[in-house]
C-alpha cells in the first residue's frame, strides 16, 4: 500500500511526536532510557514534546527506573534499541508486568523494508526473524503494538496507551526507524485518551452491594485488610472514604503498605500470617468478617502462605471481580462497589481490639549493645519519616523490616514482594526521586543492602546526572542475608566484595557540592544523624549517601519467618 | 510415578552433582552466576566437583562474562534464578546464540510440586504460569531442558551439554530445587559424552573435494577468506593447515579477527568490503576465486553489506553445507572437506599482490599534535601486543579500530559484531581473564568506551574477587561515539556522566597492592605505557586500569563508513 500523501492530511503530524504528545498528555514528563542506532531518530521528538530525557546507564536500570516513576507518577516511558537494549530490559519489565505497574515500553526497531527483507543486520539473532523480541515481550505485556503501518500507527499508539494505564501493566511499542518521520492525522490529539474505567452494570453493581451490607452488618467484629491492587488498580479514593467513614480496624498487607493513612485511629498495623507481630495476627484472625481489598496472595507477602482467615469470613474485593464467602461476581470492579457501600453504611458492630503500636521494643531500648540491630532499626525509622516521603525497600532486609516501621501520613511505599528482583530498589529510587521532583515532592528515601546495590550501582550517576537528591541508605553487612536465612548462612556463595560504598558517588563524577555521605555503626549514630537538620531536610540539591552498618547475621522477624517457609517450600518433594 | 529408590541404583549421585561432573568433564572449571533461593542448594555442589564458584554482580555481566570465558575455553556455564535472574541474563545469552558462543544456562527453579499447583511465588508473574520464561529461552537457546523427572536427568543433561558444544549455542537446563538431590546413576559418569562431530558422508564429500579442486585449480588469483565460524564451529585446525600448505593470499572478516595467524607471510589483512582498507579491497575484489571460510554476512562485518565479491567467484564452507558458486551441498560440514582438499592441493596457481601492513600512517607519524587519533592508536597498539594475548574490543571505536591492528601470532580476539551489545566487553573480559588464567595465557587486554563501560562497570569488582589482572584500556570519549556518527553527533543523548573511571577499583574494594591506575592523554604518553615493563608484563598480579583519552568527534575510517551505512539503513523507508 502506498504511503499516505502529506498533502491528504490536514494537520499532519509525525508518528514519534504523535506518540511522545500522547504520552505528555497522560501525564509523563522524563522518558527513561539508553540511545541506540535503532532508536536515535525518535529521540529527537522527546524535548520538543515537553518531554525530558533522562539518559540511564543501561537498560534494565533503566527499566527500573521506569517501574519507580510509574508508582509515584501513574505512568512512566522506557525507550530501548532492538534486540540488545529491550532484552536487557525484560526483567524490570516482567516485574512491572508482575506487579501491575504501567509502563510504556518503546522500542526503535529496524526499517520495515529491512523487517521485509530479512537483512542480516546487527542486533538480530542472524537468522532473519525480527519477531523473536517482540514474541518474548507479548508474555509480560498487556498490549503489543508494532507501528509497521503508517495508517494503524495513531490508533495503536492510542490502544496500547489505554490499555497500559487501564490494566496497569507493561506494553510493548515497536518504531521502526523509517516510520518515525511518517505523517499522520495529527487532529487526533485534539481529543483527549479516555481512560476511565467502564462502569459496572448498575444493576449486577447495587445486587453486589447488598449482599456486601448484609454481611457487613452481620459481622460483630470485623475487619478490613488492604493490598496492593488497591494502590495499582486506582481504589484508593474508595478505600480511603470506606475506611474513614466505617471506622472498622484496617490493616495493610506488606504489599499494601502506604495504602493507609497509618496516623488513623483505625489502623492497626501490617498483616502478614505467621510473619506479622502477634497482636495483629490475634486480631486478624480472630475477626468474624475480613474485608479484603485488592489482595494477592503471595509466598512473601503472606509470610509463606500462613495466612488463617477463612473463605467464609472473607469478602474480597478486586478489579476484575467482587468475591463474597465463595459466591463470585466477575466482571464487578470494587470501585463502584465500595462507593456505594461506603454510602449506605449505617450503622455497624465494631470491636475495638488492642492496637500495636510499632514502637522500639523494650528489650532493644533496653540493650547496652550499640549494635544497630534490625528490630531496633525499622520502628525508629518511623519517627524519623515526614509525610509526603517516597521510601523505597528493598527485597531482602529492607523489604521485611519495613513492616515495623510505623508511616506518618501520605507516603509513598515502593517495594517488590511478589517479583523480588533484587537490584530493583536502586534503579527504581531514581525514577522515583525524578517523579518526586517532578510533583514538589521533597524527599525520596532508599533502602537497600549492599549486595542488592552492586548489581545497579551506577544508576546513582544517573541521579547526579538529573541533579535528583535521595537519600540512599545502604545497609552494609555483608552480602545477601535474605538467601542466608534461606539457605547456606556461612557459605561463600552468599558474600559479597566489600566495597568502599561511599566513595562511588565521587567516582561517578559528583562535585563536592553535589552530594554527602555519612556512615553509621551505632544506635547512638542513627540518632545523631537523623536529629542533623541538613540531612534531613531534603531541602537542598545534594544527593545523601549513608552506609548503615548491621550485622551480617541479623534479620527482621519477619524475613526470619518468610525464609524458613521459603526453604521448606524448595524441599518439598512432589509426589510425582 | 513412585521416585526411583536409591537402593535401586548401583552407584547413586544426585541430580547437582551428576551435572557439575559432567561440566568438569567437558572443560569448564569455573561457573558464573549469582546467588538466589532457587538456585541455592545446587550452589551446593559447584566446590565438590571440583568447580570455582565465581559470585559476579548481576546476570547480564555473569552472562557477559561466560560468553568471554566460553570463547577462550571452548564451553562455560552460569547458574541463575528462576524469573528474575535468568531475565537479567537474557541479552547475554541471545548474544552467545546469535555469535555462536556454547554457554550452558542452569535456571534453578521452584518446586515441581509448587509448579504442578501453580503456587503464587515470589519470582513469578503471579498467573501460575511456570513456563513462561523458559518459553522465552526456547528462542535463544539450541536445547531446554527441565529436569522435572528423576528418570529423564541424566539423559537430559548429557543431551543438552552435547547440543551446547556441537551446535555452539547456549543451552537451558531448568533444575528445580526439589531435583537436586534426586539419586541418579552415577555409573553413566564413566562413560564420557561422544562429542565429535558427525563424519561427513564419504562419497558425498569426495564429490564436493573434487569439485573445490577443480575451481582451486582453475584460478588464477585466488584468495581465502576467514570468518567468524571458523572459530566457533572448530574448523581452526583444517583452516590453519589449508592456508599454510596453499599459500594463498589470506584475509580475515572482522567477525574473523584472530582465527589466522597474522604473521604468516601470506597474511593480507582484513576485508570488509568498503571499510576495508585501499590495498585489501582491491586485492580481495580482484581475485578470480575467493574461498570463505566461516562467513557471517552482516551489516557490521561487511561494513554495511558492501561486500563486492560474485557469488560465482566464490566457494563457501559451513558447518552445515558448502556452495561452491550456486551449487550447494547441504549437509556437508567444512571441516572434512578442507581436510581433504589441503591432503590433495597439488599446485595452484597463486598471485602474489600487494601486501598492507598495518603501520601507523604517515600523517599521523607526521603530525605534530600530541592528541591520541584512532588512525594511530590502533596500529600503534600491534606492536606492543605479545603472541597468546587475549583481546577484547567493545562495539563501538575499539571494535572498528582493532581493524588495523597486526596481531602477533596465536593471538585470541573477542568482540561480539554481529549482536553488537554495549557493556559486553567489560563482562566478557571477566570471564576470559579467569579462563585465561586457567590456561596460563598471561595477559588479557580489554578496550572499551567510556559510554559502554558505565553499563557493566561493576564487574571489575569481580575481577578483584576473583584476583584476577586484566589490563583494562577505558578510551574516555565523552559519550556514545559509535552513535554520534549514526545520528545526532552533538545531541546530548549522545553524551554521558562524566566518572572518574580511574577511582572505581578502589571504591570497588581493591587494596593498593591488587591494582595500578594510569591516564595516557598523548601519544607519547601511550609510548611511554607501553615501554613501561612492569605495565606490560602480564606476569603480577596487579588489575591495571588505563584511561586513554581521546577526541570526542573522532573514530577509526572503518566505523565512519559503516555508521553511514546504518544511518543510510535506517532511514530507508519501505516501498509498502
Amino acid at each position: 500500500m502506498a504511503d499516505l500523501r502529506t498533502q491528504d492530511i490536514k494537520n499532519p503530524v509525525d508518528v514519534a511526536e504523535y506518540l511522545f504528545k500522547r504520552l505528555h498528555e497522560v501525564g509523563v514528563r522524563s522518558v527513561h532510557g539508553l540511545p541506540g542506532d535503532y532508536n536515535l531518530v525518535a529521540l529527537d521528538y522527546i524535548k520538543p514534546a515537553g518531554l525530558h530525557w533522562v539518559g540511564n546507564c543501561n537498560e534494565l536500570n533503566a527499566g527500573y527506573a521506569s517501574d519507580g516513576y510509574a508508582r509515584v507518577k501513574g505512568i512512566s516511558a522506557i525507550v530501548t534499541t532492538f534486540g540488545v537494549g529491550e532484552l536487557s530490559a525484560v526483567n524490570a519489565i516482567a516485574g512491572a508486568y508482575s506487579e501491575y505497574v504501567p509502563v510504556v515500553h518503546i522500542v526503535g526497531y529496524p526499517t520495515t523494508a529491512a523487517q521485509k527483507n530479512g537483512l542480516l543486520l546487527h542486533h538480530t539473532l542472524g537468522n532473519g526473524d525480527f519477531n523473536v523480541f517482540s514474541k518474548m515481550s507479548t508474555q509480560i505485556s498487556c498490549a503489543v503494538s508494532m507501528l509497521n503501518h503508517q495508517h494503524e500507527a495513531a490508533t495503536l499508539i492510542d490502544n496500547a496507551i489505554r490499555e497500559c494505564i487501564l490494566q496497569s501493566r507493561p506494553v510493548y511499542i515497536a518504531l521502526p526507524t523509517d516510520m518515525v518521520q511518517k505523517k499522520i492525522d495529527g487532529d487526533r490529539l485534539r481529543t483527549p485518551l479516555d481512560l476511565s474505567y467502564p462502569p459496572n452494570d448498575p444493576e449486577k453493581e447495587d445486587y453486589v452491594v447488598d449482599v456486601v451490607l448484609k454481611y457487613l452488618h452481620a459481622a460483630n467484629n470485623p475487619v478490613i485488610l488492604v493490598d496492593a491492587c488497591a494502590i495499582r488498580h486506582r481504589a484508593l479514593k474508595e478505600t480511603h472514604e470506606f475506611i474513614e467513614r466505617s471506622g472498622i480496624p484496617v490493616f495493610v498487607a506488606p504489599m499494601g503498605k502506604g495504602a493507609v493513612n497509618e496516623t488513623l485511629p483505625n489502623y492497626c498495623g501490617v498483616y502478614a500470617g505467621d510473619g506479622s507481630n502477634k497482636g495483629v495476627r490475634e486480631r486478624v484472625e480472630s475477626a468474624d468478617l475480613v474485608i479484603s481489598i485488592g489482595a494477592i496472595k503471595s509466598d512473601f507477602n503472606t509470610a509463606g502462605f500462613t495466612y488463617r482467615v477463612s473463605q467464609l469470613n472473607t469478602i474480597d474485593f478486586h478489579s476484575y471481580a467482587v468475591k463474597v464467602r465463595y459466591s463470585e461476581y466477575p466482571g464487578v470492579r470494587m470501585n463502584g462497589v465500595l462507593k456505594k457501600v461506603t454510602e449506605k453504611l449505617g450503622k455497624l458492630n465494631i470491636e475495638h481490639g488492642p492496637k500495636p503500636d510499632n514502637e522500639i521494643p523494650n528489650e532493644e531500648i533496653k540493650s547496652p549493645e550499640p549494635t544497630i540491630t534490625q528490630a531496633w532499626f525499622w520502628p525508629r525509622l518511623g519517627q524519623w519519616l515526614q509525610p509526603k516521603d517516597v521510601v523505597i525497600t528493598e527485597t531482602g532486609t529492607a523489604n521485611f523490616g519495613i513492616w515495623e516501621t510505623r508511616f506518618p501520613d501520605d507516603v509513598i511505599a515502593i517495594s517488590q514482594v511478589l517479583w523480588g528482583s533484587i537490584g530493583y530498589a536502586t534503579g527504581a529510587c531514581q525514577g522515583a526521586a525524578l517523579a518526586a521532583k517532578e510533583m514538589g515532592i521533597k524527599r525520596t528515601i532508599l533502602f537497600t543492602g549492599d549486595g542488592s546495590f552492586q548489581l545497579t550501582a551506577q544508576e546513582v550517576s544517573t541521579m547526579l546526572r538529573n541533579k535528583l537528591n535521595p537519600i540512599i541508605f545502604v545497609i552494609c553487612n555483608n552480602g545477601y542475608t535474605i538467601e542466608r536465612f534461606i539457605h547456606g548462612m556461612e557459605d561463600s556463595y552468599n558474600d559479597v566484595q566489600e566495597w568502599k560504598y561511599k566513595d562511588l558517588p565521587a567516582a561517578f563524577g559528583a562535585s563536592t557540592d553535589e552530594y554527602q555521605t555519612y556512615r553509621v555503626e551505632t544506635k547512638k549514630e542513627v540518632e545523631e544523624l537523623f536529629m542533623d537538620k541538613e540531612f534531613s531536610s531534603g531541602d537542598n540539591q545534594k544527593l545523601r549517601f549513608v552506609e548503615l552498618v548491621m550485622p551480617w547475621d541479623d534479620a527482621p522477624a519477619a524475613l526470619k519467618y518468610t525464609a524458613e517457609a521459603a526453604a521448606r517450600t524448595n524441599a518439598a518433594s512432589s509426589d510425582s
